[in-house]
């Protein structure tokens, strides 16, 4: 059994950033769950586009407000706490936050840790990552 | 892209209860993500054991306050909002709720929505399901 307190994490390489958001890394590929499990911040007013094309990601609110555009269809969705959204099809999209979000973040497969965001707002397949 | 709000779930299938837990299955096997993701409550009080032999499971405590027990070391850790736990050898655990907890939930493989605990607290393997 793994048990990880979150407020432990501060300070250490789980802990990941980028223009506007902050990862925390609950659980990486390395922890042989089949998924990883990520704590994700999100500025207030901050917008950011992804397109994660190698993996399914689901994204629950718990904090928040803020929105997200499908980039394929157009349509804008509210995000507010307990609201999901899944990239079922690799989707690319757009979030918005309004409020600083709080996200509960699941990637299949798992997120190693080392991916960096590629030019196109995904990360690469596993297999490519020493490509 | 699917959009899923928690709060529209209420009254449907995708709410199951049994005794002193609830669980809200924002995602199932069918929705093809290749995990399951759910937010479930324990009352106030409750103690549960459970034994998933055939999945992996992360809980992220949103929430409440309690306790996890790993039946076969012993050891008891404390659960508070910010504190995971990943049953990463398919532990056999007890669960104790001493405010309601309110935990999120990934299993893998994906439950199916349609197993229910069996007498040693594990679901049934998605094979079984139709033995």
């Amino acid at each position: 059994m793994i048990v990880r307190d979150f407020n432990d994490l501060t300070g250490t390489d789980r802990v990941v950033s980028d223009a506007q958001w902050t990862s925390v890394r609950m659980l990486l590929a390395d922890d042989g769950m089949g998924f990883s499990f990520h704590i994700t911040f999100l500025e207030a007013g901050s917008e950011h586009t992804f397109h994660y094309k190698n993996h399914f990601e689901s994204v629950y609110c718990m904090q928040g407000s803020g929105s997200i555009t499908d980039l394929a269809t157009g349509e804008t969705h509210q995000i507010k706490p307990g609201v999901m959204y899944a990239l079922d099809k690799h989707d690319k999209h757009t979030l918005r936050a309004d409020e600083e979000l709080v996200m509960a973040c699941c990637f299949n497969p798992p997120v190693t840790g080392h991916e960096v965001h590629q030019a196109d707002g995904s990360y690469a397949a596993p297999a490519e990552e020493n490509a």
